[in-house]
């Protein structure tokens, strides 16, 4: 798989895109260039007649003033989308995309650069999104379509520092948005082989992004995806990326202990010192979004068309707790609580991770600084999301159960949890809130994909004790 | 040098040993077998008349009975080094070195893993040791004809999982004592390939140990060397691993935040995380040795024998402080103390890390504790060490000057630094000081190899902030 990561494809689209639902993936269009010509990158290129208004579509009322109003009140370079170029960094996956779109309609020229690897997972664990989705290159294509906007397309591998580099010289980016990371905890617990994989590929990616910026682009901002998994679940508040600590008559403040449950949360917490010490050193300017679990499908660009639609991972490996509760209600199979369910987590709408990335973006970090945001808007009892579930299932007509599953993870059932998230709300996040969003986010929408359901996915397979060095292989 | 690492080599010793001094490198015995005989493993084997018997050598008075007297007290089955064996990942490098050869003098049977790669760096940077050392080959061998005591040999890399799983499932280790990472910050400043190589080999041959702990040798004790570095240099007292918060009105115990000044320093804060969570998660025993920087060329067991003489680093890249003055003064070279020179860190002599260690071995951690100790026994700011080595060197004569040369790292110049160090005292660990040893254990050697000293190597050259993406070459 490493092996895999470590070429990149390139390939030109067709002028005209006479089928928009072709699967034209990155496996099938590989090709191994001599190294002067193997950087070549792809602009969605369109015929005019192609390029229809961008007419009666969903507009959200919220939040969409965020860079034209901060523009106001600053003069800073970095407030105004308007030829601000970002790099998304994985932008084909769940929130890479669904961002890549929020800022691409707010007016940032935005690229995706993003090696399609979440793709081959899927093949390769045989899962599947509830959702149908297209290739990057149909999306995209669609997007340009609709909205007159062009999304530039890198395919490639941040471990692969050469491509990499080129396409920084190439896009020029003011601010990175770096999704481009193996993010399931499950996966990285699979066995020896997947958990260096996670660890190699999130820290050397995230390393060569900040070379990358060093190198090329000093003042471009980089912002982070983070995880509130980093922080564990300590006896006392989680602050903000940093604790102020009296001890012993003396007081200093320090980044905040971490303590990660997972070999892909702790990759987190590493690439979180790495950065750290780059803005020490170099003086980069970066935002460490320490993200809490995102559920939902829809943002107000992804329900454009159906060949925007977003992923939606409902399984053991890649669903999180509150998308596979709706998903299971859904199809009528028991929610699975894993152990005692008072686990506490930060919870927020895909909506509110689009408009935090934006927030971030809108308002850089200064150099030298690294700045931790906590990007969640409410907390929840994994006990807590069952009830909301199962009451949100019921007026729906559903009958809906929970059942106690044995915990696959080593991790606290009962305990504090109270984490702080006032940074991103001072910046003018205003979130939308599990109980206005349930229904019609998520709920609906696994009602209306239920046929595509494989219940097989439904339960854990992945054990943090059971983990072991031999490769697991999925046999059919 | 990645591709290089995940090859290992094997080879078969020759029966009679007849040139001592014959340099029998790694990269001249490199073999490719098939997979099924590739990790066949090496023991010194001598005739009979090779065996000569141990006689007339110095020995330590201090800490010499830890393992006997910590075995009277307890029934614990890992106090008494009879029978117990220990594996010394790194066993070929300056504390490895001299930890193997302690190890097996106290009645362990010691295995050391190397890749021999330092060996490599040395080439590739155009270094050498101030003293002369033989191939691991030969050093073993004349140790077996010193004391009649075997060191088992496995030249391979730990990031190469079939290798590791070899070793284990070969030797079965009761302990793993864990150097063998990149250890310099310099060397991990020098360009983004040798960044990334420091953390790549670093994190992922420390999951490697982890993983192969968990399948093949579940009680076994890892003892990992950690550094001082890793905390940075916090306004207020520095805990062994954890500190007790009290915030808001709650309180915890918390890994003690990190704030590390190197891409090397990164990847022990990187080790620290994953070690911590698998004990925790798995139960696995550990206990994390937060070395400070180490001074000082003999032990008990290097000075028996010319051929089992360690390697003494000064240059710019490997060279640490104190080794580094003691080098300058003997050759008539300024002191070079970078910027201001109130950097105060702890230190330690290389006749206490190998205590040490034994200390920790001898007194295991429990099953699940992640363990961690402070390792040094004083502290002294880089303008302290110039003076008692400009004070030292007076007394034999030397005219000794420091100069102040700009500051090649990003750190703090004058701080505040007080470091507990407790715990390895009250294992009954007996230090010896450096007013005491700087004579005898340091300068002395400085002045006996002084012929050997290539000046032009004394001078920093790796900038933290020049640090550039363009791989850095040697060019005579």
């Amino acid at each position: 798989m490493t092996h895999f990561l470590s070429t990149h494809c390139t390939f030109t689209l067709p002028k005209t895109s006479k089928s928009n639902f072709k699967y034209q993936n990155c496996s099938s269009a590989v090709t191994f260039q001599n190294p002067k010509t193997s950087h070549l990158t792809l602009k969605s290129q369109f015929r005019s007649y192609q390029n229809k208004p961008f007419t009666a579509l969903a507009t959200s009322t919220i939040g969409q003033d965020i860079a034209s109003k901060a523009h106001e009140n600053s003069n800073d370079q970095f407030l105004s989308p308007k030829n601000k170029k970002v790099m998304v960094i994985g932008g084909d996956g769940y929130c890479g995309w669904a961002t890549a779109l929020h800022l691409s309609k707010k007016g940032y020229e935005v690229a995706v650069v993003d090696s399609l690897v979440r793709r081959l997972f899927d093949h390769q664990l045989g899962l599947e999104s509830l959702t149908p989705i297209v290739s990057i290159q149909n999306r995209i294509k669609r997007w340009k379509q609709l909205t007159g906007k062009t999304i530039s397309l890198y395919v490639g591998d941040i471990c692969d520092f050469e491509f990499l580099a080129e396409s920084f010289k190439s896009f020029e980016p003011d601010a990175v948005v770096h999704f481009g990371e193996q993010r399931s905890a499950p996966y990285s617990m699979i066995d020896r082989s997947r958990a260096v994989f996670t660890q190699q590929n999130n820290v050397i990616g995230t390393l060569n992004v900040l070379f990358a910026i060093k190198e090329f682009r000093e003042e471009c901002h980089l912002v982070k995806l983070g995880t509130m998994g980093e922080y564990g679940t300590p006896n006392i508040d989680i602050e903000e990326g940093y604790i102020t600590i009296t001890h012993n008559g003396r007081t200093d403040t320090l980044p905040y202990p971490k303590q990660a449950g997972s070999f892909y949360h702790l990759s987190k917490v590493h690439d979180s010192h790495n950065i750290a010490f780059t803005c020490r050193a170099w003086g980069l300017r970066a935002t460490d979004l320490n993200q809490g679990v995102v559920y939902g499908l829809r943002t107000d660009e992804t329900e454009m068309h159906e060949e925007l639609c977003n992923r939606f991972d409902y399984d053991g490996v890649f669903g999180t707790a509150l998308n596979r509760f709706c998903v299971q209600a859904a199809v009528g199979h028991p929610l699975t609580v894993y152990g005692k369910g008072g686990q506490t987590r930060g919870y927020l709408d895909i909506r509110d991770t689009v408009q935090c990335v934006e927030l971030a973006i809108a308002n850089p970090a200064n150099p030298g600084e690294f700045r931790v945001f906590n990007q969640f808007t409410e907390q929840f009892s994994v006990n807590d999301l069952a009830k909301l579930v199962t009451k949100a299932g019921e007026k729906l007509g559903l009958e809906v159960m929970a059942v106690s599953v044995p915990n696959p993870r080593v991790e606290a059932e009962e305990h504090y949890y109270n984490a702080k998230h006032t940074k991103l709300i001072e910046l003018g996040l205003i979130p939308h809130l599990l109980s206005d969003s349930l229904l019609d986010s998520v709920l609906n929408f696994a009602i209306k994909y239920k046929d595509r359901v494989d219940t097989a996915q439904i339960m854990p397979n992945v054990s943090w004790k059971k983990i072991g060095v031999k490769p697991k292989t999925v046999s059919v």
